[in-house]
């Protein structure tokens, strides 16, 4: 795996954490407090920026009253809209 | 979420992986260089021991050829089979 496979499985969590939050009218520090974790972590991860763990991940998907797996398969969804963007792109 | 969630999930990672590898017939020491982790690392992980990133769950995924939502659905089935099993236990 590349370090672009990386990047873009971070950036759609990124994304899906975004759009899970937003679509349940969550501010970033209602997220953060739900889960116990701070505000800029969150935006961090937001930003495709960090590199999350497992126990993490399952405390996220709990607020959102997602299982691990569908806040996966979400990212991987998220990971296949982005590498579309990209092949669009003109060379 | 608290400590029991915890560490079951991290029970069943540690179950689903070590499943996953024998199915295969990989022993540790080929599954850690598939991922370029070392075979103590993969070994804490299938103690339940390891509260591993998401990138290192997509290496681990990618070297059994499951999306990293299809290992997380396994653990989840593990996670149940634990929590029935300590349920079934004589009070």
């Amino acid at each position: 795996m590349n370090t672009d496979t990386h990047h873009s499985i971070l950036v759609g969590l990124g994304n899906a954490v975004r759009r899970h939050r937003v679509m349940r009218g969550f501010s970033q520090e209602a997220l953060a407090e739900m889960v116990g974790l701070h505000r800029t972590y969150i935006g961090s991860v937001e930003r495709g920026e960090r590199n999350v763990s497992l126990l993490n991940l399952a405390k996220i998907a709990n607020a959102f009253d997602l299982s691990v797996s569908k806040l996966l398969n979400d990212v991987e969804q998220e990971v296949e809209e982005l590498t579309n963007e990209f092949s669009k792109q003109p060379k």
